[in-house]
Order: structure tokens, then sequence, then C-alpha cells
């Protein structure tokens, strides 16, 4: 018997009508309250990738965290805003009972040879193996599907005098990348105001913007070997901050970049 | 009488019916082809200000420039998602002539006090006053509303090794900054392939997104001084490069971060 690996049961949808599908929520991927914003990003890439009409890979998603997504079932809403040559433009809502919970645009579309640079480099870190595998307290679910060795910012009770995380990350048990996996690693950080408070403060992401450089050839390249995520936060101010990541595949290629705003109070 | 500032013109709207609202391109805004993204949207962050049920200041937007727009009118629906006691989500969607062009969604909320860190600096670039003043070519008109002076990437026919661009930005004539001339400001920096390459090439902003760390009072005090904008991008790979900025206000403190994914061809 193959087992399904509980990242592919946690993004899993049944479509029940043109462009609706309906999940469920997963407990091996619950946060604190609610699923991991990771796992609800990953979902709803994967609903524009099970509709019929899509064009391409995706090139950009915003989530928007409208409001508590409640252990159970969930139906996606999708709908292509418009359609171009190169492009793809998407709508999609998460409702449960319906109300909203998450909004979200994507952008998917085909990409071409052209001139080509890697502008950035990877943050100077130890390799997978020169450091220890650590991770997040058990309460946290969803961790525990997430092999992590930290080069800076493992989670511990202690003020920081910055906000820098650096991980190296695959899934646990081992599962080639794909575009829903690498969305849900853009999302792999715990909240950067914990870092700096040393502590647990009420937080949760408002927006979480993905951009996609890696291809669909990049990401099966990667397989699974651990992807290098990187993120920081540049202001805290009253109750709002920002995180910047970037994940970057082990041959020091950028696979793609998240932004969140996120709220907290201290 | 009184003379309406030239930004006001280009983002004033009219409403049409609940939640709709027509607006109209405006010449002295428009980019090479259509108008200027910034100017697009700073007009959506109008239109959510403008409704009547619209709770708080902008959190963020995101924007997708899912076509073209024509000279002329265009309207703008608005629709809130869902609204939170301290935050309200919205959608949009410009079209003109029924056809989707272009389509965002936005956060605005309320703020409290709270812990605050201003963890990131400002780039370390000469006052306003040791500058040039510079600009883009005339062809660009939208460029001509704004006095710029650069620090560092100035439009010039040369290939670069980096994309990092910093200049000192500010309406002209001058106005006091608002939440919808800030979300333009956003989209200040040609882009960043032309600096690279040292020439014009094919290129289009895909999906805009800006984070407000500012609030109301804090735009207010930054009146009509100068802005310090600063982007780069990290990766330029198969027609897609990213380009991640900051706004500094003229006091040091970073008012917003704004995140695009440009489509190039070369």
């Amino acid at each position: 018997m193959e087992m399904t690996h509980p990242f592919d049961d946690a993004v899993a949808l049944t479509s029940i009508e043109p462009g609706v599908y309906l999940g469920r929520t997963s407990a091996p991927y619950n946060n604190m309250v609610g699923p991991f914003g990771g796992v609800t990003a990953a979902t709803l890439v994967r609903a524009v990738e099970s509709h019929p009409d899509r064009h391409g890979d995706p090139l950009s998603i915003t989530i928007n965290f409208a409001g508590p997504i409640a252990e159970g079932e969930f139906q996606i809403s999708t709908r292509a805003t418009r359609t171009n040559r190169s492009n793809q433009h998407w709508y999609l809502e998460v409702s449960q009972n319906g109300e909203i919970a998450t909004t979200a645009t994507a952008v998917f579309g085909h990409r071409r040879d052209t001139w080509d640079d890697d502008e950035a480099t990877p943050p100077d870190v130890p390799a997978p193996s020169e450091l220890e595998q650590s991770g997040f307290p058990d309460f946290i679910a969803w961790a525990r599907n997430y092999e992590m060795r930290f080069a800076a910012g493992a989670l511990v009770e202690e003020e920081a005098a910055d906000s820098t995380i650096s991980l190296w990350v695959r899934d646990t048990p081992s599962r080639a990348l794909d575009f829903a996996a690498l969305t849900s690693m853009g999302d792999i950080f715990y909240p950067r105001v914990f870092q700096r408070r040393g502590k647990y403060v009420p937080a949760g992401t408002i927006t979480l913007t993905i951009h996609f450089f890696a291809t669909a050839e990049d990401v099966a390249a990667q397989a699974d070997s651990y992807v290098l995520a990187h993120a920081h936060a540049r202001r805290f101010h009253r109750g709002y901050f920002d995180q910047t990541a970037e994940l970057w595949s082990s041959d020091e290629k950028l696979l793609a970049t998240s932004h969140q705003l996120v709220y907290y109070k201290d």
C-alpha cells in the first residue's frame, strides 16, 4: 500500500462545480489557532493548478487572511479575471458557511528564454550537515512536518537585537518540491516579533505575497533537497510589522520571495 | 481661483452607484503606454478611501495589472469582502467596456499603540540639497510631476552591475503627502532591467504590493518634504524580475515598502 504524503492530504481538493473546490483542514498542519497559513496559501495555488482552464505556472499570489478558518470543510471559489496570451489573472475566495475567510489574487503564466541574471546571492550559512536539526515546540503541529536546521533565528525565549532568520528546510517525510510545497515554505517562519521580544505575543499574518522565479523545471530539479529560507523584518510600528523572505534552492538559485504584513500586540 | 493639483485630478473619482466609481485617465500621468501604474494604484486606494463603509487607513494593497487601460473613462468596482473589528478586506476591479483591466485586494485598518521598533535603517545617501535635480526623458509624462534627485541609479544608457536605485522624490508642484501619493511613489522607479541592460527593453509590472507602516499622522508629518525611495531587484529569470522598494520619510522613518514582479524581454 502506498501512503499519501500528509502535505498532499492537506492540500487535496474535490471539484464540486466548475471552478469551485471543496477542501478540509488537516490536523497535522494546524497552527496554534486554525490551519498553518502556508498550507492555506498552498491550497489556493493547488486550486488554480486544478482548474481545467489554467494557463502556465504560478508567477505570483497574494493571500489575505481575512478571518479564521475553523476545523473542517471549506470551499474555494476560483475565477479567471483575465486571460492573456502569456499570463492569466485569478481571483479566489475561501469560505465557510457562506462567510469569506480568505481572499487571494494569483497570476499564472508562461515563461520565455531571454536575458537572465542572478543578481542577489544567498546568505552565507553553513551546510545543512553542519547544523543541528531543531524545530518549533510540539504544540505547533505543522512544524513537525518540516526538518529544520537553523543557521540564525532558532526559536528561543531570548530577546534578539535583529529579526533575521536563516534555516535549511525540507519536508519530513521527504517529498519532492512542487509549487504548492514551495508556496507553503514561503510562510515557514514563526512571527519575527517573537524573535525580537523573546516571547510569544499575539501575532497573525494579515496578507502574504509570494513571487515565484522558479520554473516547473527549476522546482523539479530541487527534488527533496534542502531549501534555504531566509527572512527579516524592517519595522514594527503601531501593531504591524513586515517580513520579507527569500527561498533559495540547494544550488543557490532564488526560487521565490515572500512578503507579508503581520498584526501583533505586546 | 485655486488650482487643483494635477495629482488630485488624476485620482479624482465620481460615485456612480454604491461602491462603483468612475475615473478618467489623465494625460500628465501617462506612461509610455497607458497610465503610470503608480497612479492606477493610487486611484484604487482613493476608491476605498471614498467608500462610505471604509474602516481605517491603508495597511496593504496588491494591484494586478491584468491588461491595458486605454485613454478615457474607467470604472472601479469595490467590495468589502470582510469587515472585522480592527481591519477590513477589499476586492477591487478596474474595467473598461466591461473588460477587467486591473484587479486588486486591499486591507485597511486601525492601528494601536504597542511595542515599536525601527529595525532597518535608511540607505546612506547625500541630502537632497547635495544632489542634482534630474529625471526621466520627456516622453515619460508622469515623471515630470516629480522632482527627483538621484543618489544612485539615474537613468543613463549604460549597463550597470547592480540594480540598486536611490532617489529623493517629491511632487512638483509641491503637494502634501497623503496615502494616495505615497502609494504612487511605491512605483516611482523605472524598470530595473533598463538599469542593468543600459537600454530600454519591453517591460511591464504584472503585480505590485504595497505595505504601509505610516499612520495618517506619520503621513501628515511628512507634508511636502522629500521622500527617500530605494529599490533593487534580486533575480531576472525567464522573463520576470522582482523589485523590492523602501520609501523613507525625511526624518528616516520607513513609511512603506513595495514589492513588484515585472515582465521583461530582451
